[in-house]
Formats: structure tokens, sequence, C-alpha cells
């Protein structure tokens, strides 16, 4: 089974990388870039098979590894 | 015009921090991991709001900075 996961910043949490590009987008003549936040895409496929248990194990990884909560969310997309 | 833009690395192209993640879900615990590839999530926010116009800015962007399209793919999903 094949899943996405995004983990971004948490709205207020300062994104000087966002920050970055934003600029640079300015500095490359491209006008009207309101904001820009950068964060990961991890895609991830899986041996399991059931949809359910699926999402319970990424929700697992996300907790445990993938995302620092304090500061970051995530959101688990799965294919199919 | 909200967006969100998804730089991957090729497949083909090795992915020293998918294959990382890969292997500390591993020692984690986490079995049946089969592969894990790891890219870059950009949220950005147009004043454009003509979905047309804003997907060819977008694409420009990328071309430009966002994706180094040599090694990476990218995707454009535009909100609503």
């Amino acid at each position: 089974m094949k899943a996405r996961v995004h983990v971004m910043l948490k709205n207020g949490v300062l994104d000087p990388q966002g920050e970055a590009v934003r600029h640079a987008l300015g500095n490359l003549g491209f006008d009207g870039v309101e904001s820009v936040r950068q964060g990961k895409v991890i895609e991830i496929e899986l041996a399991e098979s059931e949809r359910e248990r699926a999402e319970e194990q990424l929700r697992a990884m996300c907790e445990k590894l993938l995302a620092n909560t304090v500061i970051e969310r995530y959101e688990i997309e799965i294919a199919g």
C-alpha cells in the first residue's frame, strides 16, 4: 500500500526556508507571491494491505519519527 | 490562489535521506516498510486568481528555482 505523508511547520512557527524561497522568487521577478511555506513529503510503501491498519502504522511513524509534533503538523494520504 | 508543489527525486536517483528514514523505521520496530522516498513540499499563496495563469507561473517557478529538473520531478496541485 502506498502512502504519502506531509510534514509542515505549524502555523505561527517561523519558516525561514519558506521565507528564503519567497525572497528568491521575488528576486527572479515573480510578483504576487503572498506566502511560501516549505515542508517535507515522505512517500512510503507498506507491505500492509488493509487501509485502516496502514493508517494506524503511519500515524505511529509520524508521532515517533517523522514529525516533531511540538512545531510540526502532519497529514497522511493513502493512495487508491 | 493556494497551490502545493511537490518536488521529488526522479525514480532511479539514489535517495539517501529516504533510505535513512527507512532504516530508522526498521530500527523502531516498524516492519513491512518496503520503500521510502523523501522530497519537498512547498505551499504557495499567489495573488493570481485565474487558475491557468497560476499554473503557468508555478511551472516557471519550478523550472527556474524550486526543482533541479536534472534529478528531480515536480507536481503542481492547485487548491479549490
